[in-house]
């Protein structure tokens, strides 16, 4: 992180918003494996997150009710870990195995960013994001699982393709994932089953 | 536009939102005059509107009294028409001619894409956001016309620099533009004359 020398006429208050804002800004350089277009280039972790938001407002008819703000909020916030973290892929078991230990770190001095109300406010944010129990939380985290199966299907293979991923690996997560949404969950494999009778994806 | 061909399984309805959401991944190739990082390459509009729901989140109390979840869900798709329309550059008088033109063209091809009552949905946020006379919608051109300049100072002068804009032509739209939000016209204001006495951008 670069330390930023605010004006001395910005109050304390604000300069912490800010910093914590133009820090965030380093997330449109993480790359994820899903890629844009028509696998012109890897997606990065802000575009994704701005996609996921998209997502939770348009598809909310396949949610249960439920706080929609807070998903939103759950969402444009859920990555940022990422900036220290880095992104780890779903399907790598070996990176998984610290993930958890890596992203508290990151946490711990990314939020800590923010006034010390808001830091603890985006940490819970994050910390039910993770936890999964809440119904928010599920939705959000449905939705985070959904995205790459759209992606890949839309842009011949993506992801799975280039990390030689097999069709039956990701039906066994996705059914998982998407278990309490009936329609996604239907949908995903809808899609997989499309992408492997194209080839776009090995059995 | 590519034609999408959705397996025959999935719901009519579903099938409209997800060629919208498809088609919203194009929103992630289009460039803006901003930069990314220390200038390291120019922002698109995908990452700029993840970057506004998130400071609209956590620069809430610099608002008035308003409906939030609104203020969100104007701000990850005010940029969607850019996919046909491409990005116009704020400082660019002869493109802004024709710029309303362009994106009400942008508008009916793209959300039209959805079913029915979220095309008229996502018009009428879009609408909203363009006519700037709700609360709602005047803070989020707020937040969008803050952006930048948080943006560029951040980033050593950005898209100033690279395209020769003057702190006095800065300063005057950037008070109108926030004009009744005083700590965030306070804020442009100190950083723009930050950035001018730093050098980073002409007086």
């Amino acid at each position: 992180m670069a330390v930023v020398m605010f004006p001395d006429s910005i109050p304390p208050r604000l300069k912490q918003q800010l910093a914590f804002l133009i820090e965030a800004d380093r997330l449109k350089q993480v790359l994820r494996r899903s890629y844009v277009g028509q696998q012109s280039r890897r997606e990065n972790s802000a575009e994704h997150s701005w996609h996921l938001v998209l997502m939770a407002t348009l598809l909310s008819e396949y949610a249960p009710q439920l706080n929609t703000l807070r998903v939103l909020q759950m969402l444009v916030t859920h990555d940022l870990i990422e900036i220290d973290a880095g992104d780890t892929f779903y399907f790598d078991a070996a990176a998984n195995l610290d993930k958890a230990q890596r992203e508290q770190k990151a946490a711990d001095r990314i939020f800590g960013l923010l006034p010390p109300d808001q830091a603890s406010w985006v940490r819970d944010l994050w910390d039910e994001f993770e936890a999964a129990q809440t119904p928010e939380a599920r939705w959000a985290k449905a939705i985070d699982s959904l995205h790459p199966v759209l992606q890949n299907w839309a842009n011949k293979g993506g992801s799975w393709q280039a990390n030689g991923i097999r069709a039956q690996e990701v039906i066994k997560r996705k059914s998982q994932d998407l278990a309490g949404f009936p329609e996604l969950q239907a949908l995903a494999l809808s899609l997989i089953q499309d992408a492997a009778e194209q080839g776009l994806i090995e059995p």
